[in-house]
């Protein structure tokens, strides 16, 4: 049974008061609050097992070694990788997805040859793409969604031409919440030669996922939106793409020998880990998948489906209010606008006096903002620890704003 | 006064016992226990201002904004930096020397080129490197440290020629504890109008760095050695580099506007800062300079000086225990190697039966390895936690693995 009250006391930040109110956050979207248990295991390693990882023979190092390599096999559980060394630890998505750039398709694309991004794609998952473009005339082809914000697989897979090397495509819109189907377009891509980056920074936070089933080449998460500590997180990658790779970041850890001469590399996945890693940080992740399958994915994500679809029913009274984005499937993100000349980072500033924390602004998508044709949006974005009473509040808030700006 | 109990009292997790026996870290050279304040603010900060940073109006992410921008500034004045402005957040060093690599030398070093560098430099500043060699035919040129361990400036100086574009070196080795004389090496190239990059992961945690007085051009510190969080570090870098700088990760913040068809950068250094940073470690960091800084750092030079000393006079007694590298100006970084058929590891490995943590292997040194004609030592670094009863206590230990190796 998914108690939420219950859940809400495991997270110390929730019982503050933010200007006289009790906190209401929902800007889960840019990043998730921490369970105790997370943060409690992060002190507890710098109190007692704290050392540097790998190259050490002594108790702590090697204590540290086995709490920090135990993540790998999460993370792997976590996504239904075959295997943990499919999964290369990183800072974070946009760590993980300039990998890509950097160590596959830097040194395989050529000018003219073109990846496939849907125009949804967060700037993570885009600027690494237009560097191959300023720095050796990749094409970008951008794929629209329809006009309810649903990305249709066919369009992706219609986008991709001869000289296609790479679909990159969000999981799930960190402004639409449009849950993206990665499986059917790697199906398709895959038939057609052609892998596939799947950024997964916001839908491996509210719902299961399974790359195995998804077939893709690269699954990117990222450990501060997963209640993970920040500068946390992993990419899966296959293992043929992972032969195929170079080395991205060079230093400590990635090598096997160095001479004056010449260098050779470790084997995956240590080969695309350079220098002390983020030990404490993979060890909180770790903490967190354990927290996030404890309370089951699949419970988390019907008790935000629920949030919802309430929200969108409360919503529903608000006819000065704009949703974009109205996919069928879609997490419980929610971007807002006001009819008439109220500015997003208005309806920010007024929900904050109430204790409301929503994010005013492009929200990193700024080409998805272009084809809405709005400079910014207002997002409510909720996780697994949010409450009906917040989305009351929210629109309670909402319609205060529309009173004070309208 | 400098009161080393006291000091000790405020690292939880000195008071460890391993193997029945009090904790002896001597594995300072590989990553830095925390004190009490550093732990502590990480764990406020999770429970009570957590949010994402630069991108939110609301209460907590203009607290967490705030917290993890005055960092920069504390950076700055740490190693006498002209402004805030030059200081570029990263996970540590081996991402700093990465980014300079990526940013700075790749996009302008043509094959031919050369970059002059010490044996003695981590791999940290020398993998980033030999990637220049394997993929754009950069030409490394090596300088040998005197039979001492000391590195003559001049040696570095001669070393540089007319296809010089860069000299990347040390302030101080971590194998040797060779203190360098950048300021020397500096001047000269500057003289020959060469950039000098210098790796302070060491030496920023052993005395005072004054980049102002030193002149580099690149300065890269890591946290998690400066008694700071793991993924935490900065890099410093001059206006005339950082101007020279291209983009090397992209994503959210380092962007000022994208479009499909471009993208424009922010300006330095969030240029170089993509994506959701390492907010908590960073804040971290802020804390343990604060700590470092109240100590003073002379202070701390000057009792880990006096370590040094003690422990010299210590080894002089024992005439079967080689020290490598004594340099007159070195830290109290100690590899230590027997005579005999004695490995390295099997030291760290006795050593740790009484408690005493220090690290075994190469270092991530392999090229002085190399050099030193042997595989691995066993390395004794001490912090500013550490006594003369630790001296001691790895005297004693030492003895004993004389008497079961030798």
């Amino acid at each position: 049974m998914y108690d939420v009250t219950q859940i809400r006391a495991e997270f110390p930040i929730l019982a503050q008061k933010v200007n006289g109110r009790a906190l209401v956050y929902l800007d889960n979207g840019a990043s998730a609050q921490k369970p105790r248990a997370v943060i409690d295991a992060m002190t507890r390693f710098y109190e007692e097992d704290y050392a540097n990882v790998h190259r050490g023979l002594h108790h702590l190092s090697t204590v540290a070694t086995e709490a920090y390599e135990g993540v790998r096999g999460k993370i792997a559980r976590f996504l239904n990788a075959p295997s943990e060394e499919h999964i290369v630890f990183t800072t974070g998505s946009t760590e993980g997805i300039n990998l890509v750039s950097y160590a596959w398709a830097a040194p395989r694309l050529e000018a003219g040859d073109e990846i496939v991004l849907s125009v949804m794609e967060h700037h993570a998952n885009i600027v690494p793409w237009h560097f191959l473009r300023e720095r050796q005339g990749v094409v970008l082809k951008w794929v629209e969604p329809e006009a309810d914000g649903a990305l249709d697989p066919a369009r992706v897979l219609e986008a991709i031409g001869p000289r296609t090397k790479l679909v990159a495509v969000t999981h799930m819109s960190n402004v639409l919440g449009t849950l993206v189907d990665v499986a059917a377009i790697t199906r398709g891509a895959h038939e057609k030669g052609v892998p596939v980056l799947v950024d997964g920074s916001q839908a491996a936070v509210h719902m299961p996922v399974d790359v195995a089933a998804i077939g893709c080449d690269f699954y990117a998460i990222t450990g501060h939106k997963l209640y993970g500590p920040s500068g946390s997180g992993a990419l899966y990658i296959r293992p043929e793409r992972m032969a195929e790779m170079r080395p991205f970041l060079g230093g400590g850890d990635m090598i096997d020998t160095v001479t004056r001469e010449a260098v050779s590399y470790a084997k995956p996945p240590m080969r695309f880990e350079a220098g002390t890693p983020g030990i404490v940080q993979q060890v909180g992740l770790g903490v967190a998948i354990d927290y996030l399958t404890g309370l089951g994915m699949a419970n988390i994500e019907a008790h935000e489906q629920s949030l919802r679809a309430y929200a969108e029913e409360r919503f529903r009274g608000l006819n000065w209010l704009n949703i974009q984005g109205n996919a069928p499937k879609k997490g419980a993100i929610f971007s807002m606008t006001l009819d008439g000349p109220a500015h997003a980072h208005d309806l920010s500033t007024i929900l904050d006096k109430r204790g409301i924390a929503v994010r005013a602004g492009s929200h990193c998508a700024m080409p998805l903002m272009q084809w809405l044709g709005v400079s910014a949006t207002a997002r409510a974005s909720f996780g697994l620890y949010n409450t009906r009473e917040e989305v009351d509040a929210l629109v309670s808030g909402l319609e205060l704003c529309h009173e004070l700006l309208c």
